[in-house]
């Protein structure tokens, strides 16, 4: 937000007098702004053309190489240096957007509700790969191949580096699939908290860096491990439900300027908190937008809800883009003038390490999937399994690795550090070429089920149909008709028409919600290109759900799964969570929320969407739900 | 956004290991995000309690002083090394926002009404308040009595940088107060430009820095600044209309979140461009935030209006109070400890700088507002005064300074930075208290009418009741009853059941639009506070227009002026900007705008409020009419 490493860092002692400083800085940011702008537009174009084969994360890559090397090859080093890779910079200002946008953008009531498995994957599967691919690499440096001298310790870090997933490509594919949500829930909670578990384990490790290690420091280890992760925990908690208290008894609602300056304030001040006292700034930070969303967000007025949600959502799409131009352009302008830039990259490295992540992401999703099954099945008797072949297959091709690796990777230190970094940054690319470029068809190959609207999430994202904090809710319908544009669909824009004549065969209905999502349109979309179609609903997240489910039963991507069945095993979900969930209706969100009403509206509406005919009667157990008005539309529309 | 300055300048070579910087680093951005939180909340506490004396602008920088006192006096110089003063931290990443959020929220129509006074105050105003205040100082320094030993262009440059107005405080008791438009606009338009104009002069005087000055350096620097404003203007503006033809032909609206970054980076891709080419970034910035504003606005997805207005207008409130923060902490960190931070603080010269900008301002003010007053009645004929007497004093009393001088002048060098750097900082402050604390008063004394709804910006400025970018609009109603909320009132949500007796009104009505404004609500606001309730209105921006006039009138400070009445003299508005808006709406704006139809109905809307009894017949003229539907709405809600 406001340049945290520029405060920390004092200018160059170099030959640059200010203004020429100025002069060679702005050029620099030039460049990078360029370069950016450059990303985004290959993305759009990527989007729109639906090629899926290529991401955008691959153009930032190849894009930032580009003018790495003019850069490096040009006279003059002034630019070269000011675009040298930063550590710091990476840690204060473009991982925090990332994380922080994460915990807030996920999908809570999902989340809890396969909170076991999450947790099961984020722990041990990440535990299993840091150490699965720490010692493969160990003993590939081991044999001398490469007169590669790595300790034990090093090669830990690097398994640890390497071991946090970042699916985004494959998320994106899902978004716009419609792919089962629970699936969906399971890939990106696991790759939340397992950023936040390599995280600490890696800074764990770097706290041993330069001391001999014996047996015992394996458990000190996990002692501090588990001490970190915990304490930063609880900080973020900490700060997010102060927050959520300080704004439930003020009237900051009033001056949503103040408040949402506060809000974000609040979640940079608990990341510099806990990094002063050596905890992991991150792991809060991610545990403080969760809290944030869950409690403080309900009694933020609604202008500081959107701010919010959209600063996060900006932030850290341009540091996502951004770590990866940086990289790029690092590979070349960040070695030093003498060495060869050739000498880091070891294909042979790169391919051993490459493979051992491959194989680790294999040890671990299968095994942990089918002890899930194991438990769900005699713990608590489920008949249809948690985690089904075609799910755990899924789950082991969203192992791709990403941007919080590759910003970890620029902490090493040591001989090896480039060499390291190179691989780190190789592997990355290889994955997201690997797997991200062949989601689509795997989902085809494995026969997962597509077109599957996501109720519960789409109720709980779906902030914009909020309209009074209190009791009731504007009915926000599905997007199908626009008159203006060319696509005939534009974000939040619900078309009057295909309104109209949904409300009117609901007057007088006890209660209008934006439950429908099924209601077969009368109005096909009037776009002739449905893919188009379906990648906007894939961008503009709290619509996506939105969207008419006609649009992605016609696109030819959806496998001809029947879209309006109902999900066959729905009914087991919600038992992980389910203890947190009934103290968290009952205590938590009394005491730090004032989202109560709408909030007793959500789990009604979760309850009902588990069977379809799920009738009134089953909504008598809460007993907040008082506040809600009978609201009756009746919509009149003539064209002119 | 993504720190400039920290890729733009290597860490210090000092005794610090990294670990220890990032330790060190994240206390320091602790303090001052801490900082932050603190001033925020005591602005939040200052409204809420309706003080006006007092303004959270003192208070950052009281407290910013306090902490860096006790940093200064505090063991060890890691963390006030940290919290020095970087001047290329203010330009790169803390002006930015402010110049390009100011840009962004103008309100055009009324900009372009009062264009003539506009420039005359901006560029003639600063001009004379610049060379005046330098050569009064100078005269000053040559006199001997403080030892002070400034050149003439360390004078001039000193007067330049107390040349940028920052009515912050006055414009935010006027939307309190809601003052004539009109006054509100010049004010605001002056300070804007007057910013760029200021900010240009200080560039061209610092090139002249260390030459020797002749006669004909006179005209090389008027040459100069006018090549520089008009480049730098023009850079803008040819970034904003690329941008605004980009929007217009591609589909980037189906990828809200692209364009939102895109938007964004184009922005800053300008001012740092404009930088490199050693124009006037900020010159740059605030003319492509004015062009995508006005073009480009109306192309984006809904998303993407929000997201970008909310995220420039959230860091802009974050890099203000910054500003004010950091400078309070400067004056004790960024001297070297040998030497006495008292020496910087001449009294005397501060009361002689002070009484210099505030005679340069009435030497400004009242001549100008004549010779605008005589054009207006000769060229143009009008009757009523163009600018009244109590309109001079108020922009008299606008004069106070802030956020951009002092910005400005950490820029200074020389032996006498110091201590005018501190003058400035102090005059700042004296302003602030004396013009800022007393604005409500001096509305009541000078009997300015309040209370007055600014139909044509409140039109053009409410994008939240647009829905769709073309024809229809979705009508948004004045916000007066909320069962939720203690204060009875929160953002951007309708109550439902105002509406719907608004609605119930006009069913059958030819147009439903929000122009009722003046519709007397039935229900009465319910919250007994209405100091908080307009004070919310002054906050919400946007919103702030949709507040139904009866809480301004019972408002105890709207001064008995009738509210309903039509301003006497606003048919003689619209003059200075004709042939812009002609040549507007005729040629630019469906050339790089798709916004025709819903500006179609601005204008009408304009014209219409022109004068009460303003027929249909009057709307004949526009050509584009014919994209809107009828859209009629029966309300019946009934509280269960």
């Amino acid at each position: 937000m406001f340049s945290p490493t520029a405060a920390a860092a004092t200018p160059s002692p170099s030959q640059i007098i200010p203004e020429d400083e100025e002069y060679y800085s702005s050029w620099s940011l030039f460049l990078v702004c360029m370069l950016l702008i450059l990303s985004l537009w290959t993305s759009y174009y990527l989007q729109i053309k639906r090629i899926r084969a290529v991401h955008e994360t691959l153009v930032s890559i190849f894009a930032g190489m580009a003018v790495g090397l003019i850069v490096r090859l040009a006279p003059g080093t002034v630019i070269r240096e000011m675009l040298t890779f930063k550590h710091t910079l990476f840690f204060n200002l473009l991982l925090p957007p990332i994380i922080l946008n994460s915990g807030y953008e996920l999908k809570q009531e999902n989340f809890f509700r396969n909170f076991g498995s999450i947790l099961t994957f984020a722990f041990l599967g990440t535990f299993i790969s840091a150490v699965g691919v720490g010692v493969l690499v160990y003993i590939y440096s081991f044999l001398g191949l490469e007169s590669l001298d790595i300790t034990l310790l090093e090669c830990l870090t690097f398994g640890s580096t390497l071991s946090a997933t970042d699916p985004v490509t494959i998320l994106a594919i899902f978004n716009q699939y419609k792919v089962d949500p629970k699936l969906y829930t399971v890939i990106f909670g696991e790759s939340l908290l397992n950023d936040a578990v390599s995280i600490v384990m890696y800074e764990t490790l770097t706290r041993f860096h330069g001391t001999e290690i014996y047996l015992s420091s394996i458990f000190h280890g996990v002692g501090i491990f588990l001490l970190s992760f915990s304490v930063s925990m609880a900080l973020g908690v900490a700060f997010g439900l102060a927050t959520s208290l300080l704004l439930k008894h003020s009237s900051l609602n009033l001056f949503p300027r103040i408040e949402s300056c506060l809000v974000a304030l609040t979640a940079y001040t608990c990341y510099f908190f806990s990094n002063g006292l050596s905890m992991s700034g991150i792991v809060s930070l991610l545990f403080c937008g969760i809290t944030l969303k869950h409690y403080a967000y309900h009694t933020m007025s609604r202008r500081t809800q959107r701010t919010t949600k959209y600063i996060f959502a900006t932030l850290a799409q341009l540091s996502e883009n951004f770590i990866f131009i940086y990289l790029g352009l690092a590979l070349f302008t960040s070695a030093p003038t003498s060495e060869n830039v050739t000498s880091y990259v070891k294909p042979l490295f790169i391919t051993i390490t490459t493979i051992a992540v491959v194989f680790t992401r294999y040890a671990a999703v299968f095994p942990l999937s089918e002890a899930i099954n194991f438990f769900q099945k005699h713990a608590r008797g489920q008949r249809v399994e948690e985690l089904p072949h075609s799910y755990q297959m899924m789950l082991f091709w969203a192992g791709l690795r990403g941007a919080v690796g590759v910003a970890l990777a620029a902490g090493f230190q040591g001989n090896n550090a480039n060499i390291l970094r190179t691989t780190v940054l190789a592997v990355v690319v290889l994955t997201v070429l690997i797997f991200g470029g062949t989601t689509a068809r795997m989902l085809e190959i494995l026969g997962i089920r597509t077109g599957v609207e996501d109720e519960a999430a789409s109720d709980s994202d779906d902030e914009d149909g909020v309209m009074l904090g209190g009791g009731s809710r504007w009915p926000r319908q599905s997007t199908s008709l626009n008159g203006g544009r060319w696509g005939g669909y534009s974000d939040e824009e619900p078309s009057y028409l295909a309104n109209a004549q949904t409300f009117a065969g609901r007057i007088g209905s006890h209660y209008t919600s934006n439950y429908n999502h099924h209601t077969s349109n009368p109005i096909p979309p009037m776009s002739p290109q449905h893919g188009v179609f379906s990648a906007a609903s894939s961008e503009s997240d709290s619509d996506a759900e939105v969207l008419p489910l006609a649009s992605a039963s016609r696109d030819p991507s959806s496998l001809g799964n029947p879209p309006h069945s109902a999900p066959p095993h729905q009914t087991t979900f919600g038992e992980d969570g389910k203890w947190f969930q009934a103290l968290d209706e009952r205590y938590l969100l009394p005491l730090f929320s004032n989202a109560t009403a709408s909030r007793t509206f959500h789990a009604r509406r979760a309850r009902r969407s588990l069977g379809p005919s799920g009738s009134n009667g089953l909504l008598g157990g809460s007993t907040i739900v008082d506040r809600r008005e009978e609201v009756t539309y009746v919509f009149k529309i003539k064209p002119m």
